[in-house]
Parts: structure tokens; C-alpha cells; sequence
């Protein structure tokens, strides 16, 4: 396993630029911004939308659709206190927690610089004892309050994995090594959230657990940790902002043998994109303690019955966007083009995979004459891309716009388009523009956008 | 606007089937089974999980790729009373509840058959008085419970549409009329949970918000109203088991000047799978007044200001999964396949769009010989396909198990593959076989598939 060397340095400045533009170009508004906004909870916006769908689902294709060894499962939300019980959730999820007994606020106690002196009204010595605080949303189900009602989010969708191992064993005609894999929210009630979309309270994960025989446990956890970094680099993030950071024996749960982080250099230093984690047969074990069910393997070709070991890839899908987003953004000068004058243009240099829209269709101008063939060739391109249209503006403007929005391809309709059925396609990183037929347009599209 | 007839009886037995065949194949395990499963909650198997994204994926498609018109969104889950208490949820998202004084059994009055008998303990006249039960799931946000810290799981994702609609307007360059589409989960403690996945305290929505100039909204009420009862037809849904029901007057919101459902024949009789609601300007209008905020759109062309109408066609995600699973599912008798005598097959004959996996390929024995190439086409259809990858059992048996999955092909590789380098391609519906060179394979499923 190899660490990138940390050569390249964070920048602070990019992550206000960021955040910015993605207020601005609508991909993540604050959640009820019209009521003041609402605890570090955060909306998608019409492109954030894309972005997120398209995070996950490309996800999805790599590790469900291109492999035949990893099949797919959406579990509920809500869930019963056994399994967090069983998991060692409800025991163990927690943070320990202080409140100052002069000004009443409340901190995690690992997060104070300075246990002494509290931060807010700077009195000395005034914290109370640490408590530990459990970080799972509870509900209640049912119309009658208290206990026998209770109801947990999920604060991981890792459970819900574990839980239906033997009924997705028994029909879906897979063996060890064999994983099942999940996308979906889940709830932690952080203490202390921050940097825009990394840490909050409602996040979005993708996690796969791969069931695998005892023996083979420490080869596959060499081996996803492998392919989750290659994951980032072949989707369009440096290899030199990420890194793959094995845990210290100290940081280890007490039931993983060894555990490793994707890690991006993110603009405040090098953080978690994704844990890998080798964790043995805990989660099985524990779960067929608990209820009592038999959740192993018998292989018949061996005669042998083990309870498999799992590796778990584990990672944030709405942390990835953004680590994505802050890999892409480019600010570059730029001569002059369409209506602009020399200038700096932002850019945000996507992996066509990921990025929002493939392809915007614009008219050179507002014109009759000119929006009924645009519809045309846009009614064209949808059926097999994400397209935006837009026909306001000059189109210098919609051409920042859209580089803004990191749409790798321009398609504009111009009057010669009237006599030669013939678009301009213009490249985003390159700004060159090609005349294309609009009959090849598609196969034009398709190669360069990876599809 | 036209109903369809009731021609078609529903069926109870079918109801069974289905269940029986979801848990046998991996479409839906109960929720935590092996505790003992969790209050009418579902997790879905790796073809479950399929299915429904695939049903999201094509109600994302028709409704916000295929058009320009409609831009999407994904808003939190968790969300401030504000929000609630501007909607009116607050106040009016109730049941009424009745407790039996004799066995503290509670019931939901409106669904007592008899108001003066106890259907548990058989007490009469041992009601109390009803009260008002609200099916919003509450919990805690930040480590104090109580006043101030209360946040609520939406109950519908129509509201995260409504107040984001200025961030939108302002970001996306739409103007009325136009449409904000969500795709998301949803939470509702009902009292009376059942029909399968029909009525959950989980389930997901596919709502859209369609906002539109006062003048027009009867001309896009009715518009919708066609628009989405279409969709499930060009989806698979035989027209004569779908009907659409107008609202009478008492059934009405008091805000809504027009209502219907789109309903599907489920076993138990109609019952709804999508409602298309014309709101006129009441969201905005309550979420303007009591955020504070200008909630309105300025014409530039005609000079009028004025709050947008909204025309809401909001569809249940699981329900209409579960719809098309019983539209699909066919026992027919068939002389000799394969291995199989003659028997009866049961065949989900699903939309390819819909289907959970597209093709299987099926090497006709285990040997080595046979697998390598098998493994070759499978890597070769997986970049464009969701796939199934089955070399177990007698090639009969592996075909009724995709039948029974509503796989739309089955690719079979077999010793002439090693001569002649085609396969045999076999149609789910018809069971007709054909030969066809692996070279040719993708281009001979794609527009069988519509894909």
C-alpha cells in the first residue's frame, strides 16, 4: 500500500470560491433558507442534484453493475433498538460531552483546545463531569410514546447489510466472496458539524460489505484498498490530492485488524473521503448471538463451515461531491471568446461521469428562426444525455455559465445551422470549437464523453 | 378527462403470489427479520433494490431529462417546525384516535367499524373521547432534548420544493411555466400500516411542483392529469387495470380547486398510486407569510407580478413498484423447455426499463471451457446492461428463475460458442430462440430492450 506524498499544499481560499458558486450556480442552497436556514442542513439544487445522483450512481456502476460479485440491497431507514443493541451502537456511538455551569453551553470534550478555560464565557474550571452522549436520532413508531416504541435512524447503512446476510444468500445465488452494497442517508447527531457539506447531520453513504472466507480476509482488504483509491483517480480527482492513510494500531476498533482511509487535501488539510475497514467476523458474530439465528456459510466444495469475514469500503457520498467540486474548479485567463473580453474564466473541469449536464443547447439567439431547430436538436440529445438549454444572454455569458456548471459540451445553433445542418460543438477544458453534422451529433457525443 | 371502465375483477390470490415471489427471489425482505421483523417496514433485495431504481430512474427520466421545463432537487429529510407550521402540517396532519378504556388497545376512529364496540376486548361503549394524533415523526437536533431543539421527518417532499422555489428561480433561469421534480424518502407514523408495501411508515416519493401563471392552471391540471396516467401505461400497466378518479367536492383540500388520483386495480380493489392536485397559490402564498420572504414571479415581458399556481402530480415510489409487479406477474402453461417437462411457468413480464436486470448470460455447464467465455460476453454487455450472471443448476431451471426475476433476455453460451463465437439469445415472453454472433450482441439487445 502506497501513501501519496503530501506535495501539494491546501489552499484555503478555494473553499469560500466553492461554496460560492455553489449557492450561486444552484447546487447546494442551506435547507429552509427562507426561515434563517436550519443546523448545518443543506438542500441540492437543480445541479447539485445531478451532481449527487451522478456521484452515486457512478458508484453504483463500478461496484454493482461491472461486477458480478457485488449485488445491491436498500434497507430501511427507521430501525429497532436490537440491532443497534447487537451492533454495539447504543453502548458505544457516543461523544463525550461537558456543559460549563456558568454560561450553559455544552462541548465535546476531544474538541476543546483547553479543558480548563470554556470557550464561550472563558470561566476557569467550570465544566462538569464528561457524559457520554449517544449520537443516534431517536423516534418513536406507533402512537404511543416511551418505551417498546422506540426508533432509531440509522446512523450507517452498514446494519442493514449485516442483518439480511443469510437472506441474501439464499436468493442471490452468490458465495464468498461475495459483498452487498448500499446507497442511502443516514442520521448522526453530530455535536459539532462544519465545512459546508463534509460533516453534517443528514448524509449520504455508500458502503459495501464483501463477505469472504477467513483465510482470504487480509488479500481482499489489500485489494479494496486499492481499488478505492484508483476509484477517485479514475473519476477525475489528482492522484496527488489523495492519499491512503492506514490507521494507527490505536485508532483501530477493537475488532478490526487493520482499517485505511481514502484521504483528500481538502482545503483545511487532508481529510476522510472513505474508511476500508478488515472486520473480521464481529458483525455476524454479534448479530447471530443476538438473535439467535445462524448467520455462517457451509461450502460444500470444501465441507467446511465458517463464518465469513468482512471488508468494508465505506464511503460519504455527499463529501466525495465535494471533494470532487473542489478538485475541478479552475480559474484560468482567457484571450477573448464569443462576446467576452480577455478575462478569467472559472471552470469547473469534471469528469464527464460526474459532471451535472453533458451537453447545453444554445441558440446563438433568442429568434424564432433559431429556438425551433435548437428544441430540435435538443429533443435529439436528451433520450441519451443530460441536457441544459438556455437562450437568454450573449453567448460569451451562457458559455461561462456553463463552464460554471462544468457541462463538458456546448452545442450552439447558429443561422448557417439554417442551411448546413450543422451545429458548433465546443469543448469546455479546450474551448475549440468543431462544426458537426446534426445526423452525427450523437456519435460525436458519445466517445468524447465517455458514455 | 376519461375513467376507464371497470372491466377487469381484481384478484385476492394474486396479492399472495407476488409476496411469495418478492421474498423467495430477493425483491423484499421484512425489515430486520431476524429479530423478528419491525412494524410493516421493508428492506428491498438485490432485485428489489433494482426494481426501484429503476422505477425512480424512469420517472426522473420522463419528467426532468426529457424535458426543459423541469429541474430537479433533493432537500433534506430532517426539517424545522417552521416549515410545518407554515404548511399547516402542524396543526392538520392528524388521525383521530380513540383508546378503549377496558384494554388500553388505540384505535384510529375513522377506520372503527363499529364506533361503540371495542374490536379487541368486544367492551361497548369504552371509547374515550377521540383526540388528534400527528403523523409527523419528531426527534431532537444538537445534545438538549426539548423545546428548541425539535426537528421533524418530512412527511412529504413537496415542502422542500415550495420553499426552495426563489433559490431556484433565481439559479436555474426557468421562468412559469415550470417544475422542480424530487425523488426522495418520506415518513408518516400511520396507525394503520399494511397491504404489503403498499401503505409504510417509510416509503419514497416521486413529486413534482409545477408552477404556472394563475391564468393557466386548469389548462395544466388537465394537462398532467393525461400526462401521468400515460406514463404508467408506457411503463407496462395494462390501460383497463388504471382509472382516473376525480376528487368529489367533499374529498377536497380546502385549498385545492381540483384533485384526482391515478388508481391502479390492486387485488384489494382501486386504490392509489399517484394523486395530481391543482393547489393553486396556497404553498407559496403561507410559506411567503410566515417566512417573510417574496415569494412571487415578475413578468418581464408583461409587466405583471404575480404567486405562481402549482399543479402537483406526487406518485408513491414503492407502491408503484409494487403495482408493476402485479401487472407483470403471468403463470402460463408451456409444453417443454430446456431441461423443464411440461409445467406452468410464472413470468413477470415487466417493461425492459423497469425489469431489474436487462440480460442474463448463462454458460450452458460449469466447465472451464464454457465459463471463460461466458465471463467475456458478461464483461462485454456489462458497460451498457444491468446484468445477472448464473452457472448453476440445469439451463431449464435457470431459466424460470429469470423469468420469475422478468429478466428480458437470457444469453446462453454453449459449446458451439467455441466455434462459431454467436450465442443463443432467448426472449422471455415468446421463448423464441435466436442465434446471434457475440460481436453483434449489444447492438441486436439495445432496441430490443428500448434502451
Amino acid at each position: 500500500m502506497s501513501e501519496a506524498p503530501a506535495t501539494v499544499a491546501p489552499d484555503p481560499a478555494l473553499f469560500d470560491k466553492v461554496v460560492n458558486l455553489c449557492k450561486r450556480r444552484g447546487f447546494v442552497f442551506p435547507s429552509a433558507e427562507i426561515y434563517g436556514g436550519f443546523r448545518s442542513t443543506y438542500d441540492y439544487g437543480p445541479v447539485g442534484v445531478l451532481l449527487l445522483r451522478n456521484v452515486k450512481d457512478a458508484w453504483w456502476r463500478s461496484m454493482v453493475q461491472l461486477r458480478h460479485d457485488v449485488v445491491g440491497l436498500d434497507a430501511a431507514i427507521l430501525s429497532p433498538p436490537a440491532i443497534w443493541e447487537a451492533s454495539g451502537h447504543l453502548k458505544n456511538f457516543t461523544d463525550p460531552l461537558v456543559d460549563c455551569r456558568v454560561c450553559r453551553e455544552r462541548f465535546r470534550l476531544d474538541h476543546l483546545d483547553d479543558a480548563e478555560v470554556c470557550p464561550n464565557c472563558k470561566s476557569e474550571h467550570s465544566f462538569t463531569e464528561a457524559r457520554q452522549f449517544n449520537l443516534m436520532f431517536r423516534t418513536y413508531a406507533g402512537p404511543v410514546e416511551g418505551a417498546g416504541a422506540e426508533v432509531y435512524l440509522r446512523p450507517e447503512t452498514a446494519q442493514g447489510m449485516f442483518v439480511n446476510f443469510r437472506n441474501v444468500l439464499e436468493t442471490s445465488r452468490r458465495r464468498p466472496p461475495f459483498g452487498i452494497a448500499q446507497v442511502g442517508k443516514s442520521f448522526r447527531n453530530e455535536i459539532t458539524t462544519g465545512n459546508f457539506v463534509f460533516r453534517t447531520r443528514e448524509f449520504e453513504q455508500m458502503e459495501m460489505e464483501f463477505f469472504v472466507p477467513p483465510v482470504e480476509s487480509a488479500k481482499w482488504y489489500e485489494y479494496w484498498c486499492a481499488e478505492r483509491l484508483s476509484w477517485y483517480v479514475d473519476h477525475g480527482i489528482p492522484a496527488d490530492e489523495l492519499r491512503l492513510r492506514a490507521h494507527d494500531e490505536d485508532e483501530l476498533s477493537h475488532y478490526s485488524s487493520a482499517t485505511s482511509d481514502v484521504e483528500y487535501l481538502f482545503p483545511w488539510g487532508w481529510d476522510e473521503l472513505e474508511g476500508i475497514a478488515n472486520r473480521g467476523d464481529f458483525d455476524l458474530t454479534q448479530h447471530a448471538n443476538h438473535s439467535g439465528e445462524k448467520l455462517d456459510y457451509f461450502d460444500q466444495a470444501t465441507g467446511e463451515r465458517y463464518v465469513p469475514h468482512v471488508v468494508e469500503p465505506a464511503a460519504g457520498a455527499t463529501r466525495t461531491a465535494m471533494a470532487f467540486l473542489l478538485a475541478a474548479y479552475d480559474e484560468e485567463e482567457v484571450a477573448r471568446e464569443g462576446q467576452g473580453k480577455g478575462e478569467v474564466r472559472t471552470v469547473l473541469r469534471l469528469h464527464p461521469r460526474i459532471a451535472p449536464y453533458k451537453v447545453a443547447v444554445l441558440p446563438l439567439s433568442k429568434k424564432p428562426e433559431l429556438q425551433a431547430p435548437a428544441l430540435e436538436v435538443l429533443g435529439l440529445l436528451q433520450p441519451h444525455f443530460m441536457c441544459d438549454y438556455d437562450e437568454t444572454q450573449a453567448i460569451g455569458r451562457r458559455y461561462r455559465r456553463q463552464d460554471e456548471l462544468g457541462t463538458p459540451f456546448c452545442v450552439t445553433v447558429d443561422f448557417d445551422t439554417l442551411d448546413d445542418g450543422a451545429v458548433t460543438v465546443r469543448d469546455r477544458d479546450s474551448m475549440a470549437q468543431d462544426r458537426v453534422p446534426i445526423e452525427d451529433l450523437v456519435e460525436h457525443l458519445r466517445p468524447r464523453l465517455g458514455l
